[in-house]
């Protein structure tokens, strides 16, 4: 993409009502531009990050077994009377009249629904086990809408659903996204930290929620540092014996939030060496609820001996939108934010020092034809503007590479690669530059 | 995809509720099933179909230059009101108010908020042309919604807006957006014709929307049918001289809806043997309106002269949900669907006859494996059914190829290769067999 033909505007100065570092470079940097309180459009560069954060979960969605569905935004009130949570559910529920005056709302989640579709077309536990998820997204009228995507009123999430016979399957179901979430967030870049958690709204018997570290983080996070180095943030397990294994490991070590935190069991069961104290953004959460809507709502399935029985189900939350601002809160510095390259809206930058410099743009031109040929997915800063604030730019919206090539480093060949995590700068043979990126 | 892994809940009867085939068969194949008047889930298959056109569309709007934004659902009334619409549209409109008492609506369409994000950011006619598109869901509260996907209330969109500094180069910007529709469509195996508008809601001088011919279409057209062989709907087009001179010729041509049909004017232009009268279903629209918005909003740009001047916009519409049930009513038979190749939800299906025999099992898996690897992204039916039910619910589906493998003709390593569009069955080597699809 050539900057001078996008839609990526940058701003110098940072915006009064941003409080903390992600809502201020996402406004800078032309990823978001806010419409109404807690209600956001994504700009080109921002969209991208969210794309491909969709479709890193995506594919490990898929990886893990799980069908996807498109679920809508619109809910009737219908199913949750039925689930005794339309009464239950406060005023973060958007709810409104349609034209018929029938009672409506704008889902803030979806187990009613899930489990309508299921009671309408799976009768036997021949189907099972099933997992369907979408990503979709969700309205929650927060009071106080803050800290820009972070904690915005319509949001994306990835939600998925798990329906097994019995209920050893469905814990076998979890323990199954409860791993593959580590995958997941091991894929964007971050370590998340599974965290005992309480159910909320939702109900259910067991819960956990997914962390990554960030000192701005909105939960203090109590853990046993011990957990970081468990082999299941790094390595792909094998069989179900091996990931069952490793979520004992890793659900039996000392991992809690403030909401959770017991610091008289903290002190008893982490030796003091190993006791981390420190903030989180939660990206991830996962319930198992048993049959508390499948009961509600008689969702049944014919088991092996010809029963009916109310199907065990869990819930698997990831919040896409969220994790754009989570992941810029664990990964920036004073200058803009640093991508994980997995996730960055270009993988490399291009900047042409001088625009009106016919060999210069004609440098920058092939580089850019060659970085796009490559799969580099380049941007190429082709503005007519002073060295300064085009080099600003760049390390604010915080692309993993960037070239840049001016007229003096073009008389002998040669461009300079700077590594935006390490700041690290080389002059570099033009000829060269791409085969340093790709290694 | 393995159909037993997978959530295809196929039906074998008819659904009183559906009139049309696409509506028809889209519940019958398990596409689609409704939540609540006109609001639909999409399961797998359905989801597969979306995407794939989603991402035609999408190609074809990075080609010709539109740079993907995404707005909320969800806007203020705020900006409705500076345009002056909320009190013009009707109740199709979904508006109600949120925990703080605004009046907010679920946007059916974008014209201000776009306007809006334009204003904030752009100041320079050098920042022109400029197209922003987005694919979102949208809300119509439709008073009587019918025909499954095709009149829904929520809907997905593709809805892009153009940005010039004076009428010449916005009419220009209309007109690419015209000749890269018919590559769209194109691409989506259909053809569009493009036909004389009335500009309705949105306003404007100068309208057309994109019928594709279906005998259930709910339009009446009326069309000259030399247009169908201009060149346009076949080649791609260089150059802006060459672009416009087709532009000319296809709106040139008479070529109306009911709603602006003129029957002495057709008798009048078309000669007898070339007028075509015939039933279409709206796929797209595209409208110039100029200054209006920008004028209400006041979104000024400075031209090359320093002076303020509104900035003249146009509207740019696909409907992408909408396509589903459209080229369904175009591509089927009494068996069910046709897909075109460029958007079947498997490029190939394989059909187990017989899943308790070991040998046909293993013929069938490897057969899968291989066509993974080739990137047909098959559908396994290993479902342990009797070959009646399997064969409807591939002809159902619509894939457009079918190789069934069964003991016998596996004896002498034979499989049979279905076209599901010509009907064509071939007993075909299975080592050949998918070089015989690969082409």
């Amino acid at each position: 993409m050539r900057w001078s033909r996008t839609f990526l505007p940058t701003m110098k100065d940072t915006p009064a009502e941003a409080q903390i570092a992600s809502h201020r470079y996402m406004l800078r940097a032309g990823m978001v531009r806010q419409n109404a309180a807690g209600i956001y459009t994504w700009l080109p560069l921002g969209l991208r990050v969210l794309t491909k954060i969709a479709d890193i979960v995506r594919d490990e969605q898929a990886r893990a077994g799980a069908n996807e569905v498109l679920m809508p935004t619109i809910q009737s009130a219908d199913l949750w009377q039925e689930s005794g949570r339309f009464d239950a559910y406060g005023p973060e529920m958007l709810r409104f009249e349609d034209r018929h005056g029938r009672t409506m709302l704008y889902g803030p989640t979806n187990e009613e629904m899930i489990t309508d579709i299921f009671r309408r077309e799976v009768q036997s536990y021949k189907n099972l086990p099933l997992n369907l998820y979408h990503i979709q997204w969700k309205f929650r009228d927060e009071v106080r809408p803050r800290f820009g995507v972070m904690r915005g009123r319509e949001f994306l999430m990835k939600d998925g659903y798990s329906f097994d016979v019995d209920e050893a399957s469905a814990a076998l179901a979890y323990k199954k996204v409860f791993i593959s979430y580590l995958r997941t967030f091991r894929r964007l870049g971050l370590s998340a930290i599974p965290m005992q958690a309480d159910t909320g709204p939702i109900g259910g018997d067991l819960s956990h929620e997914f962390l990554i570290q960030a000192e701005t983080g909105e939960s203090e996070v109590f853990f046993d540092s011990a957990i970081s180095s468990d082999p299941a943030f790094t390595e792909d397990l094998t069989g179900d014996a091996e990931l069952e294994a490793a979520f004992d490991r890793l659900t039996s070590a000392y991992a809690r939030t403030d909401e959770t935190h017991d610091a008289a069991l903290f002190d008893q069961q982490v030796p003091t060496d190993r006791r981390v104290v420190s903030r989180g953004v939660e990206v991830g959460h996962i319930f198992y609820f048993g049959t508390k809507y499948s009961d509600a709502l008689g969702a049944t399935v014919q088991n092996a001996e010809g029963k009916d029985v109310a199907v065990h189900m869990g819930s698997y939350g990831i919040g896409v939108s969220r994790l754009v601002g989570g992941i810029i809160e664990a990964c920036h510095d004073e200058n803009g934010i640093i991508w994980p390259t997995e996730i960055a809206p270009f993988g490399v930058g291009i900047l042409n020092l001088k625009v009106d410099d016919a060999d210069c743009t004609a440098a920058c031109d092939r580089l850019y034809a060659q970085a796009q040929a490559a799969g580099l997915d380049p941007l190429l800063d082709d503005r007519d503007m002073r060295p300064g604030g085009k080099f600003a730019d760049m390390e604010l919206i915080g692309l993993p590479w960037v070239i840049t090539i001016g007229p003096r480093g073009l008389n002998d060949g040669m461009a300079e690669l700077k590594n935006r995590k390490t700041g690290e700068k080389h002059d570099v043979a033009i000829h060269a530059v791409l085969a340093k990126i790709t290694g």
